[in-house]
Parts: C-alpha cells; structure tokens; sequence
C-alpha cells in the first residue's frame, strides 16, 4: 500500500524525536540486559567488524557494538534524535567508530556491506509499527552473505488469560452507553433534535473503543490459564515482508487450572540472539516478554477480550483461529480476527466466540 | 506555509470524525444554549433564507437553522461524521432543507450564494486550530454582500491569575530531572555510557513539556487577581487571514487583590451573535469561556505558567506584551512569547518576566 510518508512522520516517527521516550526504553532493564548482553557476551561478532544499527534512537546499541571492539559502526536514524545519539558517541569518545546518519534506512546509502545488523525494532506484540520491514530492507541491502542479524529468531504467543479487565471495560462501555441515552434525551428535551438514528454508530464506536481495541497488560503468570501457543515464527535471516505482512495461525491450547474464568487471550513475543548457522552466538542470549513477576518489559502483553467470559475447567480445549492484517489507514497498526471454538472435557458444546480486535 | 493535506487530516480532522468527540461539544450546555439562543432568538435572520454551517460536524447547527425556518441550508463537513449528520438530518425531517455535503469547505461548490454563515470554528484561545482560516474563505466565496455571520465578533482575552498549577508543574519538572539523574547514573553503572552530554537537553525538553506548555484548566473567578484585558478583537465580516496569522498585543493590567502570588496569565475568549450593521440582531446573544462559577465550558481557559510565582500587591501594575504566532510545524498549533514587567505600588523594581509558551 502507498504510504504517505510526511503522515507516517508525523503518526509515527514523532513520539521517537522525544528523549523522554528513549529513556523509557533505555529504561527498560529487561529489553537492556539482553541487547547488552547479546552484544558483551558474542564480541566474537564484533571485534573487528562492520555493524550497522538500523533505528539508533539515542545511539545505544552502536555506542555497545563499538565498546565491543568494532571497527566500524553505522547508526542511522530517522528523526532528529540522531543529533542526540551524535553528541553521545562523541561524550563517549567513539566518534571514531560510530557514525551517526540520519535519514530513513531506506534512503541511506552506506559506503560498504556490513557483517552485524542490529536493531530493536519490535512493537508491541512483535509486529505493531511494522518497523521490522525496515530491518528486512537493510538485510536485503546491506548484510554481507555472511553478515549475522541481532537478534537472530523472533516468535508470537498467545495464550488464555484470566483477567478484570473484562469487566472493567464491559461496565465503561455500558456507562457510556448510558450517558449517550441521558445525553439523547436532553437533546430531545432541550434543543429539540432526535438523537436517536445514532444510537447504533455510537455503540459501535464505544465497542471498538472498549472492547475490540487490545489493551496494554503487565499480567502476572497466574493469569496465564492455559499452555501457552507459538503462532509464528521468524528468522531475521531469511524473512521476507510477504511473510509477515499477515500471520494466520490456527493452534489449541488446553485449560490448565481445575476451575478458571476465560476472560481474554493474551499476546506476546520473544526475540533470540543466536548469530547464524556458519557463525553461531557463544551466548545464547533471549529476550521475552511473556508475563513475568519481576522481569516486566515496556511491552507489557496485549490482551484480546472475550466478553462475556466463559467458565472453563481443566482439559477443556480451546481451537483459535488467529488473522492479524495490517489496517488500511494506517500500516503500522494491525487488525484481529479471532475465531474460538470451545471443547469441553465434559462434552458440552460452547457457542464458538468471534471477534474483531483493533492493535492500535 | 503549505500544507500536507493529508498530514491535517491525519492529526486534526481524524478526532472530529468520532461521534464521541462530537457529543462532548454537544453536551457543553454554554456553548449549546448561546448558539441555540442566538438562532431561535433571531428568526428573522433564518426564515426564508439560505444557510451555509461550515464544519457541520454533526449537523446540529444546520439542523437548528432549518427548524427556525431558513429555506435551505449547506451543511459542509471534512469528515465521514457528514454520514453521521445526513441520517440525523433525515431521522429529523430536515431532508428537504438541508443538504449535507461531505468535503473541505475549501474545496465545494455551492449552487448560489447564501444569506447566512454560521460556524462553530473556536478553538483553545479562540484560535488554535486555525479554522477560521476556512469560515474567512468562505465568507469571501459565499456569502451575500448583504449576509450575516454567525458568530459576528470575537474576542480574546488575558488576566492575571492565582494558581497551584504552577507549583505542581515545577514538582513534576523537578521529580523528572531527579528521574533523569538517577537514570544517568545508572546507565554509567550499569551498561557504561556517560549521558551527562544530554542532560540539557533532557532539562529543555522536559521544561517545554511541563512549564511551556499552555494547560487547560477551567478557572474559578476568584484565581483571577487583576484587571481581564482584551488583546484582540475581531469582526468576523471582514476580518481576513492576514489580521489573525500573528496576534500582536500590549497591555497592562491592574493587580485587583490586596496580596496575591501572580503565577499565571490566564487566556480565553468570547464571540458575539450581532447580525450586521444593516441586518442587526433581534436578541444579541454572547457565548462567553471566561472563568465562571458555573458556566464552564470545554474550551476552559488557557493558563501561561509564570514561574517562579511573584508575590504582587493591590495596585502593580503588569505590562505585557503578548505575541502569538502558528507553529511552523503545523499551522494548527500556537507559539508564544510574553514579555512581562512589573510595576510595583511600592516603587521596588522587579525583574522583568520574559517566557516562550507553546499552546498545543
Ligand atoms: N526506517 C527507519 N529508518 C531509520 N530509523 C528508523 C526507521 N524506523 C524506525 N526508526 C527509528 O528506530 C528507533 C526504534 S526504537 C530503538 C532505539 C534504539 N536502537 C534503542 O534500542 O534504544 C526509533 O528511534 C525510530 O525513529
Ligand atoms: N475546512 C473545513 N471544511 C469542512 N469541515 C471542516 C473544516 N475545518 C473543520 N471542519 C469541521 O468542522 C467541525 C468543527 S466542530 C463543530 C461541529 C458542529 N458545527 C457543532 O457546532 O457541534 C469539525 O467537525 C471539523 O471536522
């Protein structure tokens, strides 16, 4: 699809033009450790070597790729945060190493092929802001046949979850519902216009705004209700946009607790750091974002309502068809179909749950 | 400046396209009360005539123009809400007057010239948003030499003001650069970066977010400590696009509180339902968003932190001089500079206020 690119701008790349959301991710000690990590742990990789970091932000993972001992870092960045990652490569005395671009990756031109490409590009629930196709652009361009990708693996999950939110937003939908009839009736009463042809389309608005949009969730393990699924698999490597321009999955995923309340699925990613078959890490390095007590990430998990809830029990088995699509106004934003079909171990048939979701 | 189409409508005209949006303009009752006043109040201006609502949203002032008795009326909206409009001008029995036409008023055409305008075109501060950018052009196009404008006259004003906001947002500003300290600090630590380079721009940002953005707050009267002045006046007949780019003012005002801690101007505005010179309203009606006990409205007012607060006395004397101008960014948003010095009862000379402000 054609995207405009000054809406893309400012849709999009503005929120990144903030130091205050660098520092959130910078912020976020399990997202850190693990790139840290990935990178201190494999210098393998580096030492000596051609990185370049598609998205440096405020120039972290190229200030680490050179602390690591490589010979020559391009950080490329769209916004005017590259004025900032510039001035800190230079606070850190790697001027030598990093040189800071800014443009869009797809614009750039690089004076050679690079042996590591890094980036963090992954949005909530992996795919959200579909930055990871700029990664591909860069791989297709600039990676030598060699070259190995940071981080190597990603991976979707979903899984049953147990959650208030349901409710919460069931009766912040209905309390709205009821301000619009308060409101109608005045309009009625007061200024004499009938409001009442709207009454379906604000519905439907408030429906998608309360309960087909995915909600924002640190959850606690205890929530997770059910086997956790994968529903899609990447190899940085080899990806290719087409192959991730949508993900279809159908996978079944069984009730784990004796007596649990279905109120969502949740979804979440993982990425690895495994170097590449020819040049494996030393380190295997993971970082996930599955719900967690204390390694919480800024990602958090998304999570999928299904209302009204479904008391289910142990063994019952949960068939989901899963459709993600980028949405037509916006291609950094995703659409939802989900299909849930229901078997209990007590052989009572479910109505099959089907919603539309919104990842916006 | 020119303007990216699409960029206006991806960040201004996509919240007017949700019902939700609309009805909180619906259910401000100030707002409501003074446009329903001023047509049903002044039918003589209505009956017979040809109306055109620029920006019809959900068509509610087409629809009162028609029920007052106009012969027909152009209801023109940017948005998919015209959809909205068209089944409540149906659901009202308003089809043969009124024709909803879904397009920039810049860019329709209309069969004939009309007897009336009317428009709801206000933003913060009367201004922002720039949309009476779009009634000038308009009025210029169609209009009748003869015809009225609805609203006639606008107002903008400004008056010294008492409020905690100004201490609050110093605490967050200063809890946020602690934040970024702790976070320096760490960063060394942890993964051996030195941020200190970015710490004043971190200060910059953050002061900008907190102490240089206008805020909304709706003022009780009793916060306001000086004589209102008003900076500017227009007369929405003849006003034209060059007289509202730049708003240029220099005004003093009296400090009315025998002690009082000055912290803030606070700005807002009212526009007046007049008819013309020849075709003068019946009933005058005023729609004022001045601090008021109870007459609230959603625009509120728009409060400029100064700070420190500066203790004043019954008498000081404030000399502002007062500049606003678009942003270059996006010519929807507001910059700007304030210029203030004090002139005490008591003689002391106090150091002049000098503070940059954008209104976003
Ligand atoms: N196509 C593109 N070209 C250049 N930069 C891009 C890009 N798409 C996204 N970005 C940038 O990529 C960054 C992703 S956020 C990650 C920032 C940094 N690498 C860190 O790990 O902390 C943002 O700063 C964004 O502006
Ligand atoms: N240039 C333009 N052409 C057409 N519609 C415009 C416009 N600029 C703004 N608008 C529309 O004008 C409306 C302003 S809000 C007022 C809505 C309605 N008249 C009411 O009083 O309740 C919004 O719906 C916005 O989409």
């Amino acid at each position: 699809g054609g995207v405009d690119k000054e809406v893309d701008f400012a849709n999009y790349f503005c929120t990144y033009a903030f130091l205050y959301h660098q520092k959130e991710m910078l912020s976020d000690r399990v997202r850190m450790d693990a790139y840290y990590n990935s990178i201190m742990q494999n210098k393998h990789h580096f030492i000596g070597k051609s990185v370049l970091d598609v998205g440096t932000g405020s120039g972290i993972l190229a200030i680490w790729s050179a602390q690591a001992g490589a010979r020559k870092v391009y950080a490329v960045e769209a916004t005017k945060m590259s004025d900032h990652a510039r001035a800190l490569v230079k606070a850190n005395n790697l001027e030598d190493v990093v040189e800071v671009i800014e443009g869009s990756i797809e614009d750039v031109t690089l004076p050679e092929k690079v042996d590591v490409i890094i980036s963090e590009w992954m949005g909530y629930f992996l795919l959200r802001e579909s930055m990871f196709d700029s990664v591909i652009c860069a791989r297709d361009r600039w990676l030598k046949p060699t070259g190995v990708m940071y981080p190597s693996h990603a991976r979707m999950w979903m899984a049953p979850i147990v959650s208030g939110l349901v409710d919460q937003k069931l009766d912040e939908y209905e309390g709205s519902m009821e301000d619009w009839y308060y409101f109608a009736d005045e309009m009625q009463n007061d200024y004499g216009v009938n409001m009442n042809i709207l009454s379906d389309a604000y519905s439907e608005e408030q429906r998608k705004y309360f309960l087909q949009t995915t909600l924002w969730s640190n959850l606690h393990p205890n929530q997770v209700v059910g086997t956790p699924s994968i529903i899609k698999e990447i190899d940085c490597s080899t990806a290719t946009v087409n192959e991730i321009l949508e993900v279809r999955s159908n996978f079944s995923t069984k009730i784990t607790e004796e007596d649990a309340r279905l109120c969502a699925l949740g979804g979440w990613f993982d990425v690895h750091f495994r170097g590449s078959d020819q040049n494996p890490a030393q380190q295997e390095i993971e970082l996930t974002t599955a719900p967690s007590v204390d390694q919480g990430t800024h990602w958090g998990q998304q999570v999928f309502l299904l209302h009204p809830p479904v008391n289910v029990s142990e063994g019952d088995e949960l068939s989901v068809s899963f459709v993600m699509v980028r949405s037509k106004e916006n291609h950094r934003l995703m659409e939802v179909d989900l299909n849930c079909e229901i078997k209990q171990v007590s052989g009572q048939p479910l109505k099959p749950i089907r919603k539309k979701f919104f990842i916006e």
